[in-house]
Parts: C-alpha cells; sequence; structure tokens
C-alpha cells in the first residue's frame, strides 16, 4: 500500500509521500478553488457535471471547490433550481467521485462553505447574525450551535468553512457590522475559541466537524470611514492588544485554516504581510493550518492596493508571503506554473503550500471517507434539535433597550395588537446577509410569532407593513394607520435589510406579502459591501413611526437589522424598545416571547449605539484621552456597551477580593453577590472589566476581562468569581511585548461598563 | 570677562561656561515658564511687577514666561486694561531688567508669545488663519507675513513664538482645523520652511526675528474623532510619510524649538515619545534646538494618559525623554530638585536640558541687547505695511467655491445690495481662534469693506445680521427679510466664530452691533476646544438662508469659518459662495475686492470639503483601497483639494517631460503651457501630482509635489516647470526608510486634484 493511502500513518507523512508522487500541474492544481456551484448543473432532479469543471480535474485536479451548496443572487443558485439537503449530498458525492477516479493521484476535493451562522444551504438551518450571537454572552450555548452547524455542513460533505468572524467592528457604518460578534476583542475571543471548539470538535475527521477558517486576518473592523475593506490606519500596539487578540485565542484553541483580509494597514495589504503571515502567526503562535485568501484579493494587489505589477506579480508575491491556497479567482492557476518555469518562484515555496494544503485534508479525512450519506444529510440538516437551538439563541441575544410605563410585556389574553412594519412579515430580511434564500414557510416573522403565540386569539392581530426598509413611497401609510388606530398597543418592527434580496421592492405595500422571487436588491441596507453614511432608519421608517406615534397607543419598536441605529427621537419617544439584530428563523417566536413575557430578555449590548454618526468611533474601550464632547452633543454612545434591560432588577452587594495584592504569577478572586431584586426569573451578565491605574504605555479606561450570565428566580442570590490572573492583567507594553506591570488595578464588576463597583488589585514584585 | 558674557565667544561655549556656574535651584528655574499676565499688573498706566515674580527670579529663576502680551478671555487681559504696543515693550524691558539685576547670574528670560497668523499682542496686526494662509499657495507672501510678525514681536521683546501649527489635517470635526495650513504634507511642508525662515530671519539676534516652535510634534491632525488631543491611531509608515514630513521640512529649514503633542499614538503621549524626540528628530534629523512642552502635557502623562504614578514621575519621565522645557506647568518647578536629591533624575539629564534653553537665549542675543526700544515698538506693531500685507493675503487667499449665472462680480454702480448674517459686521468673528480681542474700528468687517468700496455710494447697501451663529432665535428675521427684499443683491454672511467672545450673544439682534465686552462664549463654534458632530451651519443661519432665497433675489453666500461647512442645501440653491475662512483684520476688504471684481479670486481648497459629515473622513490623498461609496452617497468631496474659481478661465496643454525615465539621482523636468482663456486677468495655481503605479507599500492615487501660483493677462500664456527628482518620488517603503523604486509613475499637472493632464516617467536601475 502506498503510504499516502495507509489511515495508519500520521497527516504529516501522508501527504510529504503524496506530494513526492505530484507532478507540477497536479501541485497548483491542489492550490486552487474554482466555484462549486459552476461545477454541475440541477436539472430534473439529476446532478451534471460540468464539462470545464471535468477538464480542469483531468488538467492536474482542483484543490477545493467554494460553495457547492451556496445559494443566493449572487451564485445565481435559487431556490427553484437549488440543491434540498439530501441533493447538496448527492452532487458533492458526484463531485468527488469524479475527482477520485479521473485523476492520477485519486485526491479528494476540500469543499469549502459559508457557516458564519448556519450552514448556507437551502435547507440549513439559519441561525441569528453573530452580533446577536455575541450579545447572547452565553459562549456554551453558541458552541452548541457550531457543533449543530458543523453537522450540518459535513453532512453534505462540506468540510472546511470560512467562519468564524473574528472582526473587532469599530464602525458601524460598516455594512458587515452584522458578521461580527463585537466592538471588544476579549468577548470576541471567547467566542472565537468556542467557534474553532465547536466546528471543529474533537476530531477533524469526524462525520459531524469542519475546519474553521479565521477571517479575516487583521484590522479588516478598522477600515477607515466604515468602507469596506478600506485601508486600516493602526499601529503595531493596537493591532496586537486588540485586532489580533481574537485570532491567537482562535489559534490556541486548534484552528486549522485562517484567512488574510483584504485590507491594508499601513499600507501593506495582508494578503502579502509577512510579519503578519510568517511571524506573528506561524512564528509566535505555532499556527500550522493552511493561509486562504479572501475571494479576489490577489487581484486586489495588482489592482487596488497596486503593490503587484501584474497578475504573476501578484501571486508570487502572495504564495511567497505565506498564502497557501487562493479563493475562487485564477492567479494560482494561471501564473503559478509559468512563474516557477520563469525561475520566479521555487519549487520549495511551492511545495510549503501544497503540503499544508494535503495535511488539512489528510486531517478532515477526506482521503479515508471521501463519500456522504445523502439520507442521512436529510435527517440532520434543518433538524428540529437545530431549530430549537436557533430560537433559544435569539431569545437570549435579543436586547430589550427601553421599557418605560409597563409598555412590556405584553397581555396575551386582552387587547389589540397592530403589527407595522416592513420587518414585521418579511422573513428573508430577518436573516441577515450570508444566509440562502428560504421558503416562506419556514421563516417565523415577527408577525407569525405573535399570532402563533396567541393561538386561537390572533384574530387580535392586525398588520400593515406601513412601507418599505428604503425609498420614499408612503403608499402604505393610510393602511397602517388605519391598522394602528383600531389597536390598544402597536408593534412596530422597522429597521434594516441585508436580504440580497430579489424583490422589486421586498414587499407589497397593499397586501403585505414579501417577495422572493424577481431581482433587484433594492430594499437592501446593510451587508457587505452596503456601508452606510449616516445611521438613521433608511426610507421614510421614522416619519411612519412617528405618525403612529400621534395616535397615542402603547408603541413598541423592534428593530432588525445588521447595525447600530441611532434614531434619538425614537429613543425618546417608543414606550418601548427591542434591538433584535436579524435574529434568523426564528427570530419572530424569539420576539414573540419576549414581548409577552414568556423570555424575559438577557440580551446585552456588544456594540455601543451612538447618538449621531458624527459622534464616530464610540466603542467603549478607547483610550483615555478620548476627547469628552462635541460642540453639539457629549461624545458618549445612547447605549453603552453591555447594556440591556430585563423585566427583573438585579442587586450588587459584597464585592471582596481574595488577596490585596498578587505577583504577576499568581491569581486572585473577586467575588460579588448578585441578587434577583425583582420578581421575575431572568438571566444577568455579570461583566468584570478592569482599569490598569498607571501603566507605561497607555490603556482603555474600562477593559471587559470575564463575564458569567446567571439565572437567578425571584429573591435568589448567587456568588460570582471571577479569577483575575496573568491573562487578565497583561497588555501590550512599550516594548511591544505583553507585560503584567506592578502597580494597582481596579476591578469593576457589574451589569455593563457604565454601571458596576469596584474594588481594588495591586501587583507587586514576586520574588 | 567671564567667558558667557563674551560675546565673541559661540553660543554653545557660552552656555556651557554658565552652566557650570549653576546652582541647581537655578538649573530648574532655567525649565520653567510661568504665565507672563501675572508677572505684573497695569494699573493708570503704569506696570508694577508682582511680588510672586519677584520672588521667583530671586529663588533660582524665571527661565521663561508664556504670554506676557497676550490679551483674550483665557488670560483675563482685556482691550481696557491690556497693554498697548509701547506700554507691552516697557513691560517686558521692565521684567527683563529685574529678572537680569536681581539674579545671581543675570540670565535674560525668554519671553514666549504666540504668533500663528500675526502677534497676538493688542496692538498687532491680524492675519488670516492659516487655513486661508495655505489656500493662497502663495509661500513666498507668506514668508513676507512671518517676517512682519517677527518684527512685530521681537520690537516687543518677544523672542520665540509657539507656531507654526504644521498638523495634517484629516478630520474637520476638529476644531483647531483652521490653525492648520491643509490636509496635505507636502504643501504644509512649503509652508513649514517658508515659516522658519520667515520668523528666524536669517539671524536669530537680529531685532526682526523670532525663534520658531513648531507643532504639534506629532499626529495632532489625526485624532480619534475629530476631537481634541484625542489619541492617534497610526502606523510609522503612514507618520513617516505624512504627519512627520512638514516637521522635517522646517528642522531642515533650521528651526531651533519645537513642541511635542498633547497626543498619543497608538499607546504613546508625544511628550515621553523617545522615538520620536530622540531617534527621529535629534538622531536622523539632526535637531539640537530645544524641546518645550504643550501646555499642561506633563501633567496630562499623570492624569489623562495615566502613564505616571504622579507629578514628579511624569516630570522625570518627560525631562528624560527628552524635553526641555515644560510650558506654563507647574510639574518641573515643584519636582526636578527632589527627584535629583531622591536620585531619580541624574544631574546630567538635567544639564542636558538646561544647556539646550540657555543656548537658545545665547543665539537669540537675549544676553548682548535684553532690552527693547518702546517707542519703535509703536512704530512697528500694526504698521500699514503690514495691514496691506494681511489684506494681501486675505485676497489671495479666499476661494471661490461656485459662480453661476454670472453673480459675480457685483456691479459697483448700480443695485441695491442686503448684506446680511451674524458674520456680516461682527469683527471678532471673523479673526480666528488665538487673536487678542482688537477695537472695533481696526477690523474691516464685510460690512464695512463694502460700505468703503462704494464710497458715496455706500447708502446703496442695507445691513440687517438676521440671526446668531448659534441658538435658536429668529427674532433677527423679519428685519434681515425686509432689508433682503429691499434690494437687488442678498450678500449672507454666515459661518462660524472661534472668538472667545465676550458677548452674551455675540450680536445685538436688532442693531446689528456686536458686542465685544462681556463675559460668555456662547458663539463659539470653533476653536481649540471646540469640536463639532456636525459640519453643517450652527443654530437658524441655514433657515435665515433658506427664508431669503424664497425671495429671489440674486444669493451670494459668503462663509466666515474655522473648517469646512458641509451645507448641500446652499451649495446647489445659492448663486455664488465664496469661501473666506477668517481672513483676519482686512478680510472685509478683501471680501468686498473680491465680489466686485477689483480682485480676481485666486485661493484654492487646502482640505476637501464633504457633503455630509458620516463621509469623513475625505482627504484626497487616501490610499487607493478606500471604499467608493455609501448607500446614500459617494465617498467623495462635494470640493476638492486644489478646488477654486476665478473670474478668468485657464487652459492647460503642450505638457510634456524631459525624459522618459530617469535613475533615482536624476531629475526630469515637466513643462506645460497655462493660458488665460478668458477676459479678466487673474492667477492660476498650477498643481503638479504624481502616482506611483505600482509601489511594494500601497500609495495614495494622487500626490501633490509642486504647485506655482502664476499670474496671467487675458491671452497671455505661460510655461510652467515643475523639477521631477527624489524629493518628488520617494516614499517610506516596505523598510520604512525612505525609497525611489524603479518603475512608472504618472506625472499630473492640473487645477485641482480631479482636473488635470498627464504623461508618464519611468525610473531606471542606475548603472
Amino acid at each position: 500500500m502506498l503510504i499516502y493511502k495507509d489511515k495508519t500513518k500520521p497527516a504529516v507523512e501522508r501527504a510529504r509521500h503524496l506530494l513526492g508522487l505530484m507532478t507540477l500541474e497536479e501541485k497548483v492544481g491542489q492550490l486552487v478553488q474554482p466555484f462549486g456551484w459552476q461545477t454541475y448543473e440541477h436539472r430534473d432532479g439529476k446532478i451534471e457535471l460540468t464539462e470545464s469543471f471535468k477538464q480542469q480535474v483531468q488538467n492536474g485536479g482542483v484543490g477545493s471547490l467554494y460553495g457547492v451548496l451556496r445559494a443566493d443572487p449572487w451564485t445565481g443558485v435559487t431556490l427553484e433550481n437549488g440543491l434540498s439537503a439530501k441533493e447538496g449530498a448527492e452532487a458533492v458525492n458526484e463531485i468527488q467521485r469524479y475527482a477520485i477516479e479521473n485523476s492520477r493521484l485519486g485526491i479528494p476535493i476540500l469543499i469549502g462553505e459559508e457557516c458564519s451562522h448556519g450552514h448556507m444551504a437551502i435547507d440549513g438551518t439559519v441561525y441569528p447574525v453573530p452580533l446577536l450571537l455575541g450579545s447572547t454572552w452565553n459562549v456554551d450555548l453558541y458552541r452548541e450551535m457550531c457543533r449543530a452547524v458543523a453537522a450540518e455542513t459535513r453532512a453534505q460533505g462540506g468540510a472546511v468553512t470560512y467562519s468564524p468572524v473574528l472582526d473587532v467592528v469599530r464602525d458601524p457604518r460598516w455594512g458587515r457590522t452584522e458578521e461580527c460578534f463585537a466592538e471588544d476583542p476579549y468577548l470576541i475571543g471567547e467566542f472565537a475559541a468556542a467557534s474553532v471548539q465547536g466546528l471543529q470538535g474533537d476530531a477533524l475527521d469526524s462525520d459531524a466537524s469542519v475546519a474553521a477558517t479565521l477571517k479575516h486576518f487583521v484590522g479588516y473592523g478598522s477600515s477607515e470611514g466604515g468602507r469596506n475593506a478600506g485601508p486600516v490606519h493602526m499601529g503595531w500596539r493596537e493591532l496586537l492588544e486588540v485586532d489580533l487578540y481574537p485570532f491567537k485565542k482562535a489559534v490556541e484553541a486548534g484552528a486549522v485554516s485562517i484567512m488574510p483580509a483584504y485590507n491594508e494597514i499601513d499600507g501593506v495589504p495582508c494578503t502579502v504581510n509577512t510579519e503578519l503571515l510568517e511571524d506573528v502567526l506561524r512564528k509566535q503562535w505555532g499556527f500550522d493550518g493552511m493561509v486562504i485568501t479572501d475571494c479576489g484579493a490577489i487581484d486586489m494587489l495588482a489592482a487596488g492596493h497596486d503593490v503587484a505589477e501584474d497578475g504573476m506579480d501578484a501571486a508570487v508575491q502572495a504564495i511567497k508571503a505565506g498564502i497557501d491556497m487562493e479563493m475562487s479567482g485564477e492567479m494560482f492557476g494561471r501564473y503559478l506554473l509559468e512563474a516557477v518555469s520563469q525561475g520566479k518562484l521555487g519549487i520549495g515555496v511551492l511545495d510549503r503550500a501544497v503540503l499544508r494544503v494535503l495535511v488539512l485534508k489528510f486531517k478532515l479525512g477526506l482521503f479515508d471517507r471521501p463519500y456522504v450519506d445523502p439520507e442521512r444529510a436529510g435527517q440532520v440538516i434543518g433538524q428540529s434539535e437545530h431549530v430549537q437551538l436557533a430560537r433559544k439563541l435569539a431569545e437570549e441575544g435579543i436586547i430589550l433597550l427601553k421599557n418605560e410605563k409597563d409598555a412590556l410585556p405584553l397581555d396575551k389574553r386582552a387587547g389589540t395588537i397592530a403589527v407595522i412594519g416592513p420587518n414585521a412579515d418579511h422573513g428573508y430580511n430577518q436573516l441577515g446577509d450570508y444566509t440562502s434564500p428560504q421558503p416562506a414557510d419556514k421563516v417565523a416573522t415577527v408577525l407569525k410569532g405573535i399570532r402563533a403565540k396567541l393561538g386561537a386569539e390572533s384574530g387580535r392581530v392586525l398588520y400593515a407593513p406601513g412601507c418599505r426598509i428604503k425609498g420614499d413611497s408612503r403608499e402604505g401609510f393610510d393602511t397602517a394607520l388605519s391598522c394602528a388606530s383600531q389597536a390598544d398597543t402597536v408593534v412596530m418592527v422597522m429597521g434594516g435589510s441585508s436580504a440580497r434580496d430579489f424583490g422589486e421592492g421586498t414587499i407589497d405595500l397593499k397586501t403585505g406579502a414579501s417577495k422572493v422571487s424577481d431581482n433587484s436588491w433594492n430594499d437592501m441596507e446593510c451587508g457587505e459591501g452596503i456601508d452606510r453614511m449616516t445611521l438613521g432608519l433608511a426610507g421614510v421608517q421614522l416619519e411612519l413611526i412617528q405618525e403612529i406615534h400621534k395616535l397615542g397607543k402603547r408603541l413598541v419598536v423592534v428593530y432588525i437589522n445588521g447595525r447600530p441605529i441611532a434614531e434619538p427621537w425614537v429613543d425618546e419617544h417608543a414606550d418601548a424598545i427591542l434591538e433584535a439584530w436579524y435574529p434568523g428563523q426564528e427570530g419572530g417566536h424569539a420576539v414573540a416571547d419576549i414581548l409577552f413575557g414568556d423570555v424575559n430578555p438577557s440580551g446585552r449590548l456588544t456594540v455601543s449605539i451612538p447618538k449621531h454618526v458624527g459622534q464616530l468611533p464610540v466603542y467603549y474601550n478607547g483610550k483615555r484621552s478620548r476627547g469628552k464632547r462635541y460642540m453639539e452633543e457629549d461624545s458618549k454612545p445612547r447605549y453603552p456597551f453591555g447594556y440591556g434591560l430585563s423585566y427583573t432588577t438585579f442587586g450588587y452587594d459584597q464585592l471582596r477580593i481574595s488577596a490585596d495584592s498578587i505577583t504577576e504569577d499568581e491569581t486572585a478572586t473577586v467575588s460579588v453577590n448578585v441578587t434577583n431584586t425583582g420578581s421575575r426569573t431572568g438571566a444577568e451578565v455579570v461583566q468584570l472589566y478592569i482599569s490598569d491605574v498607571v501603566s507605561a504605555a497607555s490603556r482603555p479606561l474600562m477593559e471587559l476581562k470575564g463575564f458569567t450570565k446567571v439565572e437567578l428566580e425571584p429573591g435568589e442570590s448567587r456568588t460570582v468569581e471571577f479569577k483575575i490572573g496573568r491573562e487578565q492583567l497583561q497588555y501590550v507594553g512599550r516594548d511591544l511585548k505583553p507585560v503584567v506591570e506592578t502597580g494597582l488595578f481596579r476591578i469593576h464588576v457589574g451589569r455593563h461598563v457604565n454601571d458596576t463597583i469596584s474594588t481594588e488589585l495591586a501587583v507587586r514584585e514576586g520574588k
């Protein structure tokens, strides 16, 4: 038996052996990744592989495919012509079979898919977007979700996912804000580790694990002006301390794949940033997985960043800098062979990349079990446990921003409710970017959620869309006002849309029906490539709220959207506000659970919500020397980091610490009693922040360094403990190295960054 | 004769000798700088030195005084109790005499004053703010101004000035935008060198020279959120290439003093940034002058940046890092002696600082001619040549942004003109920050300028203030509308105010009289510490313009203000718009000259004017990978860098270059013919930009690398030439070192950054 076919040998040994057998063409073939949806045609329920794919397999092979299963306008794959769970698995099997049986060495293909908040296939479960997942502050639940996502993906043969997104979001104008967990590196770091644990599981070659790809490495959340992929102005200290931190956590958790970001930092595009890809990632952190570009990133080196003369120069620079595979571009496939023959690229560098790709394939078990069971795929994908998990996550992540005059929870037994707004019954709008279109009956909208909640009494629910997300049509106002005037409570479901939607407008303002079947993106106001100049509600949404408000009814505003909304009028005039981000396919049930009090809200903000775009940036963990105010307004956000209300109240007392001082090698324990002082069971996110009183290089006033979510019954008390040691106290010092400095720290515990109680801890010289 | 008293010896030798004679107390005394206005009382026309000053002289001495002559609400010195030109000189003489005659070694005091756009004394000439000075693109005229400013300052005994401000302004929310020349490092660099040449002259010890202090070193124009002194996010490449560049030019021009900025960069406050103060400034650039902090900057280390334990720690860190003198704080005076005695500070470091201070005093000739001639001060300060220069600069720097329907120039002989707006006749408002209050009759407001222009026919001019800069009072609307309705043309003089004004409001809306005599800053909307969250006109100004516009008269808007105004409605509806920034004491004449066509406008923007605050940043020389648009709007400014209209037109042709390729050590010459194709004499600013087609680290798409202002008669042509060599082609490469890379460059010549013609130049390997 050939060594590389011997399952008993270690992956690296098998890979080395295989590499030794390969031609140059076969090597380059391993580094390319065509679009998966272009490898087959789906007609009359049958999959037929395309000739071009077959040719490519025969001419050196195909290392990987991007998006065999992804469906959306970008791929052209629709609900109608797309693949069901079972069909998708069959398609991947056919692809693998062809590749294995029609190539000289029988190398299986690495099937890569998007899975940031659910396996992005037509039947896949759609979880809330990461911004909501972060808002749960429930890392264990998120890890469970990642296990479920991995199971759905691998069930169809997907073996690597292009998630998690670990960008530290600092400017909410950015359309990808929704894809990020938070503005805080520590919080993201916790989710980052959970993500890798959940996606990769205990063994990469299990049938419920996929390789995680960390992205976007690095700084992508700090692009200039919030404009996607714009240049990043950042020095090394901030890079090391803030943006690199979550990636380090994920690498420590065992991540096997990583994707450099499109952006440049201080003049150097991440795709060719050797300091990052070699010095930091591999040498300092010991990462030994593979590095894949973002889509089109190599082209961008020659046309965009203009640091390469042409495609060949770009391809050579990239592979030399540490890129192993090019995502869905043509530069590697077109130029690497020629570069070798012209002497511009040594075989050693090529081999290094190929080896990393092969090692990952061996680790994933692709050589040993390349095929999946389509029947099983049909059972695993979209299973009810996963749907329940999606609902649970939404319930834990939706944030109650305001609740006055006892507006919430609503009474299930009395009163008429008008549900108004463009996002009230638009399923696709509430799913966020990077989701495949979904059958309308699969998504629980807020309207459906409320009707389901009231069951037999759902006749008390009136509905009108009122307006679109964008545009200035007021033709729906009259119906909406008429609905609202008949109601006791108006629930206005407003916000944004990241749906790469198929609707001309996305909603029929007369019938309220949402359309997901034609071909424009008219209502998209968030998502990749849709950055905003203002942060207010788009279109005539605010006007509609103001008109409805005049009726004097109880007014509850529910935001479904992908980035902070700065709309002071609503903050002032609505009786209650729920921020639901894009809550996923079960979002409407979750919203209804909270509106009627079956779930006590426990989501907490992971991004600061500004009052005005002109205040940016407002992220909480800025430096202490930040200016305090503008002429018009202070520089503080409307709702701070960590903030979120509950239907009950919590008291904090008996803050104590196990030691007055420790050395840098010791730990102290800080404890606090948290008591449910209200009359309903509820969960509180207990947050730990530290302030380094004096430091050689400056530090933020407050830095999150721990958190725990605890559920308490009325009157119940719990002691919550946090360990404080090197991890919590160190920072990147004057010499750019991690250091715990002696001196005083303030230790804060509380309900959000601006509402804490505190004590002190000194760090003293060790012996 | 003691060596230090021997004029024939070199400054350094004299300083070393003197240092050898000094006690510790005397040494520390040289490093402190109390407030100058606190050293005396001015009563009944007599100057009396305060006891505390005398004590301080006797107890070790006073190295320097800040602002003996400065008057403004901050100092509490008013027009009424302040010093005239002659009195100021007498006061300084008395101060010097006391210091020399009552200290053991007779060391004169370094008198430091603010002179950014005029000697900041009551009788001093007030020039336009630097933002307008930059807009002249006339470096020679600015150099002349600096000679005049130096002459006025030195005539009163001022020997060092805290200018020029060389910050590269990148965010117009910042209230100090007005104090900066531009958003472009090259343009600032040219003004920087001219500033040093003008202020310092050929000999520092002449009676018309002062030491220039470069500030704020460095990055201060890139503070987070445009908030004053906020943290700066920047890597070394950008720092070296952009923000440090103008300072380097000024050091090369011989600057002898520099001031670190308040801000931190990537965690390190500039006040203790050894890499900047020692490695870059002294070692790489060879600077051998003195370093003085900004006011309160050492305190800020312990309370603000929190990088020091307490005042002593802050003082010791600062002097060790390279600070020689503390501006008007108490940390050096309070702690340095004790720090020496506790062994925290070595004598060597103390001596290093003292020596630098003494050397500067010797170079300035203070030991040899410490006194000035008060009679001469009365003649030099505010002399008519200086006033004419102030007018000329304003004429050359005011920018015509829009001119449709032949709105301008106005006809001197016909028609009634309504001059409306809060800045139409408010002298102090048009002077900008860092000016002393001025007698009302000294400042030519726009109203006065127009009336003077029309002379006997000034009866055709109507006036109403209409509204205040800020606040929502509309009580002046009726009068303004009534005025406007009687006129053929309405000139609306709107904008901002950086006047640390004494008015309750600053203007009487009924009489139009401006008040400069009581005690609040109500109308201040720009200047140090007044950062904006929006960029629109404050208060009800836009509303007033809109009301007036309804009358259908010819509408000319003149902005008098300190930062870009983003007011799209005005851009769309006004017939003509003049941006006059703060045009100084002669500003009204300059505006009138332009309005009536006696001067053809030739000012060009040195900052890009955005359409909306949410587009920021919009500076022209960003990286090529900047995103292109927001959902609501593109990311381009309303008016681009280099833009400005004329009453004539200019054509560009025959662009040619002396070589197709050069080596890095050669130069090429690019030539272009510029023709006045219109019917009036006018000046054009011919601008040279380069684009490096491919570079190892990314570069901006366009970089200004040359400019010439040429005046042409109708039909006249001129060939304009630019040299292109190392200076134009080099940048900060991948290894952070300056490099000229081989390859292609595009060479653009034109009227503004978005309107150029271009050719190519290659750089080839040298022999």
